[in-house]
C-alpha cells in the first residue's frame, strides 16, 4: 500500500510538536490537519509546521473524511469525550499518557468499549514500547526465566519553583488529576506490567507522596505485589534529578534498562521535546552472577516507530486490542496508586 | 611506629580465610595466632595460613599479652560473649557483621559499653566502607547537595537448595537469626545509613520478606522513612541473582555505585572469597539532567583497607568512636527491620 495513512491532530500541546515531527517522520503516516478552538491558533501552528489543513474546533477534524487517525495529546480530563467523539466518527485514536479517571478505570473502559464498538484502533502514546531496544529486552527476558522483582523510576527535576507549584499541567490537578503519579508514573508503572507480562498486581501500596501548593501530587512512591509473592516498587515526580530505569530480576539474571525514555542517550529530561532523537544504542544484561553483558541494538526514535504501529494497524485494517489490555492494565494499577495515598501503606486492590 | 599490630583470629569460619589474607597483606598488622575449640583444628588451619601460633580455645588466645586486637568471625549468637570477653582483656576487638541482638540494640550497646570502658576500639567488618572509592564517593555526595533518596540492594542466587534451607550459617536462625536480612542486608541499609550521615530513620517497614524451610529469613524488601520526608528502599537475600547497589539521589544529582561489595568487579558473589580481590575502579555520578560521568578511582582491596584503619587507631592509642556510631545505628535499624516482620507494612520505630 502506497498512501500515507492521514492523521489529525487534536490541540496545539506542547508534546503535539514532538509527535507532528514524529509522524512525519514515519514512511507510513503524514501529519493531515491540525485543529484548536481558535482558528488562528491552528493556523500558526499548522503554518510552523507545514501542514495544509487548518481546523478552528475539533468537531470540523473530525468531520474531515480524509482523515484516518487523529492523535489527541489533550489534557487529560478532556480525553475520554474526544477519544469516544472520534470513534465514533471512525478514526481510529491515539491518546497521549496518562489516561483519564484517576480512580477509577471506568473512564478508560468506556473510551475502549467505544473504539472497539466502532472498530478502530486505540493506542496510548507510551513510545519505548515500540522501540527496536524493547523488543530485544523482551526476547532477553524470556531467555532470564520468571521476572520475580522489578525496580523502576522516572523523576526529573522541576524547571523551577511556579512549573512545580502548578504552573505546568502536570502539577496542576485540574488538567492532571494524578499529578506527576500519572504522568512520570506512567512509564515506571508501565514498565513493572511490560516486565510482568501486564499481570494485574494482587495489590498496591503508596509508601510516600508530596503534593504542592495547589494538592498536586509531584513526588509518588509505590510498591506492587504480584501472584507468587513477586513485587515492584517504583519512584516518580518532579523533585529528583532525572533518572528514568528499569531493573528487571529474573531467575537467571537481571535486564537494566537505565534511560527508559530517553531524551538523548541518558540526558534526558526535556531535550526530547526539541531535539532530534535518536535512542539508546545499549542496555545491561547480567548473569546470575552479576557480571554484566552490554546488548547493542539498532538506535531508532521510538515516537516514530509508535506511529509507525499506529499506522500499519490502520492500514492492515484489523484492529489490534492487545494494546487496548496494556493501556487499560496501566491505567488500572495508577488509578489504585491513586486511591492508595488516601491510605497511605496499606494495600489497596485493583478495581 | 614499625612494629605490626598484632592480631588473633578467634575461630576458623569461613571468611576469617579472606581476613586473614588482608591483615598479612596490611603493611600495619600481621596475624599473629588463631584459636579454634579444637587445638587439631587451630594447628591445621595455622599452618594452612602459615600462622606460628595455635590455641585449642579462645580464653588462651585472649590471655596472650601480646594480642593486641582480635578478629571474632564466630557465628552472630556468640559474638557479644567474645567480643566482652576480649574487651576486659583490653584486645581491640574487629567483629564481623551482622552483630548480635536480632530484635533489639540492647547487646550491641552492652559490647560497644564494653569496648569504651576498657578504652579498645570495637569495629565491625564492613569493609567497603573503608575503600578509596568509598571516600572519593562521600565527597561527590558533599557535592551534590542534600541526600533525598536512596535506593539499595544486596542479593545472590543459592548455590543450592541445601544452602538455602537452612544448610550454611546465613540461612539457620540458629546461627545468624535475622538470615539473611543480617547478612545481606546488611550491606544495603548500611549503605542508607552512610549516604545520610547515620542518622535514623524516623522509623521502618518491611514490604516483604521470606522464611525458607527453618523459618529463616531468605528474602526482604524493606523502605525507611527519614526526617523531612526523605526515604530509602533496598532489598536483600539469597533468592535473586547477583545485585550489589546503592543509588544515592541529591538535589543536584545522584551517584551509582553499582558494585557495592564485590567480588571481582562487577562479577561478585562467592569470588570475594576466594580469589584476589582488587576491588572496582569505579562509580557513577549523574548530574540533575541524568548526565552520566564515569568517576574513576584507584582499585585497592577493602578489606585490606578496614584492616589499615583498624592497625592505625590502635596505632594511634586514641579510639575512634564514630566507628562505634556506625556500628550501632546500622545495627538499630536491622533490629527494626526484624521486628517489622511481624507487622509487615506497618511503620515500626527504632527502639
Amino acid at each position: 500500500m502506497n498512501s500515507k495513512i492521514r492523521i489529525g491532530i487534536i490541540s496545539t500541546a506542547e508534546i503535539a510538536h514532538k509527535v507532528c515531527l514524529a509522524i512525519n517522520s514515519s514512511e507510513y503516516a503524514e501529519v493531515y490537519c491540525v485543529a484548536s478552538r481558535s482558528l488562528e491558533k491552528a493556523r500558526q501552528w499548522a503554518d510552523a509546521h507545514n501542514i495544509k489543513i487548518a481546523y478552528g474546533s475539533y468537531e470540523e477534524l473530525l468531520d474531515d473524511p480524509n482523515v484516518d487517525g487523529v492523535y489527541i495529546p489533550l489534557p487529560t480530563s478532556l480525553k475520554k469525550e474526544w477519544t469516544i467523539k472520534a470513534a465514533n466518527k471512525k478514526k481510529h485514536v491515539l491518546v497521549e499518557k496518562p489516561l483519564p479517571g484517576a480512580d477509577s478505570s471506568q473512564c478508560m473502559e468506556d473510551m475502549i468499549k467505544s473504539c472497539e464498538e466502532n472498530g478502530v484502533q486505540f493506542l496510548d502514546g507510551t513510545m519505548w514500547l515500540h522501540s527496536l531496544r524493547t523488543q530485544v529486552a523482551k526476547q532477553k527476558k524470556q531467555e532470564l526465566g520468571k521476572v520475580l522483582k522489578v525496580t523502576a523510576a522516572m523523576t526529573f527535576k522541576a524547571p523551577n519553583e511556579e512549573w512545580l507549584q502548578g504552573g505546568n499541567g502536570r502539577t496542576n490537578k485540574n488538567q492532571e488529576p494524578q499529578g506527576c503519579l500519572g504522568d512520570q508514573g506512567w512509564y515506571p508503572v508501565g514498565a513493572i506490567l511490560f516486565a510482568f507480562d501486564y499481570e494485574l498486581p494482587k495489590f498496591v501500596k503508596c509508601l510516600s507522596y508530596k503534593l504542592n501548593k495547589v494538592d498536586t501530587i509531584i513526588e509518588f512512591s509505590g510498591f506492587l505485589e504480584f501472584s507468587d509473592e513477586r513485587y515492584a516498587y517504583f519512584d516518580c515526580g518532579a523533585t529528583f534529578p532525572h533518572r528514568s530505569f528499569v531493573d528487571i530480576v529474573c531467575e537467571n539474571g537481571q535486564i537494566r534498562i537505565d534511560d527508559l525514555v530517553g531524551g538523548f542517550g541518558r540526558t534526558g529530561n526535556f531535550n526530547a521535546y526539541f531535539e532530534n532523537y535518536v535512542g539508546s544504542e545499549r542496555f545491561f544484561v547480567d548473569d546470575v552472577q552479576g557480571k554484566e553483558e552490554v546488548v547493542k541494538v539498532d538506535a531508532c526514535n521510538h515516537t516514530v516507530k509508535m506511529i509507525d504501529t499506529f499506522a500499519n494497524i490502520i492500514q492492515s485494517k484489523k484492529t489490534d486490542h492487545s494494546w487496548h489490555h496494556k493501556s487499560l492494565t496501566t491505567h488500572q494499577v495508577l488509578a489504585a496508586l491513586f486511591r492508595a495515598t488516601q491510605r497511605v501503606g496499606e494495600n489497596v486492590q485493583i478495581l
